[in-house]
């Protein structure tokens, strides 16, 4: 099989190097991989299929030749680096916010709308970690049923924010235990034995940003710009793993049964929902999987043609470093890399 | 002033020890105070008004002569025993989910509906935690624009479990840090670092027995028997305080200034809503005081006429010993007790 010569920008971060393990755990036709970072962390090794790759600083330069660039760092950087490595003949998959609101800029996850790869223009977004398993839960029931609104609180874990905020969470809540004081770098609160319903900045509206993601996102995979959605995005203290509540109202009648069923058959998806017997999706049991955990689907009480279920994944793998790669594997078995 | 003969059953637990210290702290007159508790907690002290209290075993005899007592046990105890102290002729404050639903007997919030304790029998039931603090936020806004629709996710702590479950909690969180095995007695499932979507059983229409109780207790204190209201409940690994993330469809529309300037009014309530400086309710903030916080308070962007916003309470304390003890001080102030 033809191998890709292949960049991870970012390579020494929390999704970085999760996009590393899996193009060797799922076998992704690499012939060359080169790892960038930002000059603090060049030097630094990871592991590929056995060989020892040494992260070199990001430059345009270093770009240079590579047919496909997974970006997973900051939307400045990426608003910078994005079309230069396109402009140079690379397919970008970049994971920031930079152009997931751009027109001319798919935005994928490839359970739910890999249709929209399609006259791709070198760039494709991967959406924000929270709408990304949100969507592929929705997606079955959409199908069956249609969306008429969507309603979610979440329950984000600190490796949303980074290595730095899980540090933080290890280091206050040790604090917290031996009853000493609390150290404060990431997060404008404590977060160790806390909820901050605050995630990135707050819109004018009273939103934040993290809240209008989910928004607006989702209106944008569905391809349905008047889909009503809200929600609310906290972090609690957890390392890995995002949690949401979900409510949705359908166009017409979908029985949890059903709506189990379509889940269960749905790709990407594992039902796990046996609540009498405490079978229920956890975030300390996503972590570490690729799959979207889904379980206490029910009726809703309090809106007609209503659902209300949990929906948990590991936030660096597909709410990040894996629905990257999964764009990738889409795009080259529809030979377009 | 006049004193009343006082007992507290259940006076060693994580709720019964809050409603001795709120007795003195807010006053209460009390002209002797009995202590009682089970067996295993017999003998215990606890300090009132600089004097040390023994706490003795619960018996009815022990309840002989008490003009008001507070149960702070569990359903099956306050089942059994609240009977029989009403019947000796006291008023009974119960705090467990035994009365709530009893056509018999008044469920009372003071901020919402003190007009309910007419006509008591002899015991008034303290709805659940959850529901407490939830119906504090929304009443203002019930009172102003109608409620047509509620829909709750709740962020809950784990001495709403109890004192087991926050050395549970300690122990689990250190082991996970120390990277050694967990140990599990008191939660199905490892609660450090992690959220469970369960509390309390589950119904077999797939709602847990928590979340029933925010739907049934809101429509009784609200005395609207066909409010829709539904809600996903979840233990998070926090101590004390309580958190909901709250979305209400009202009949009539109220922007989102009108419901914070209604809430700052109301009683009870403690408005913290500056996001823009990082101004919100917190758990941590909220331990030790008695009003309910409420911020986020913004349009929702799903529901006409909808409004979102967070709300936290200690729910030691006015989700369970400090809602008690301001039923009593209203039931004496009217003249009830």
């Amino acid at each position: 099989m033809r191998g890709l010569k292949v960049a991870v920008v970012g390579a020494a971060g929390a999704v970085g190097t999760q996009v590393v393990r899996l193009l060797e755990e799922r076998r992704f036709p690499v012939s060359e991989l080169r790892l960038m970072a930002t000059k603090r962390s060049a030097g630094t090794r990871v592991a590929f299929r056995g060989e020892e790759l040494v992260v070199e600083e990001t430059s345009p330069d270093a770009l240079d030749g590579a047919e496909l660039v997974f970006m997973a760092v900051g939307t400045e950087a990426s608003r910078e680096l994005a079309p230069v490595a396109a402009r140079r003949g690379a397919v970008v998959i970049d994971k920031s916010n930079a152009f997931r609101m751009d027109p001319e800029v798919p935005l994928v996850v490839p359970e739910v709308n890999p249709h929209h790869l399609k006259g791709h223009k070198g760039i494709i977004a991967s959406p924000n970690c929270s709408t990304i398993q949100m969507v592929v839960a929705l997606q079955p029931i959409r199908e069956r049923a249609g969306l008429r609104r969507v309603i979610v609180s979440t329950y984000q874990s600190v490796s949303g924010t980074g290595v730095d905020a899980m540090a933080e969470l290890r280091e206050q809540t040790r604090q917290a235990l031996d009853e000493k004081p609390l150290t404060r770098q990431v997060y404008p609160h404590q977060i160790a034995f806390n909820c901050l319903p605050h995630i990135d900045s707050f819109d004018a509206n009273g939103y934040t940003l993290e809240e209008m993601k989910l928004v607006r996102e989702t209106r944008r995979i569905f391809a349905d710009e008047d889909l009503p959605v809200t929600a609310t995005a906290v972090r609690v203290p957890v390392f890995i793993g995002h949690s949401e509540a979900v409510t949705v109202q359908t166009e017409h009648p979908l029985p949890a049964d059903e709506a189990r069923e379509a889940l269960r058959r749905a790709p990407g998806v594992v039902v796990r929902d046996d609540p009498q017997n405490n079978v229920y999706p956890l975030p300390v049991d996503a972590a570490g999987r690729d799959e979207v955990f889904v379980g206490r689907i029910r009726e809703d009480l309090a809106l007609e043609n209503g659902l209300s279920f949990w929906v948990v994944a590991d936030n660096l793998r597909k709410g990040a470093a894996t629905n990257a790669v999964q764009i990738a594997e889409t795009m080259f078995r529809e030979g377009m890399l």
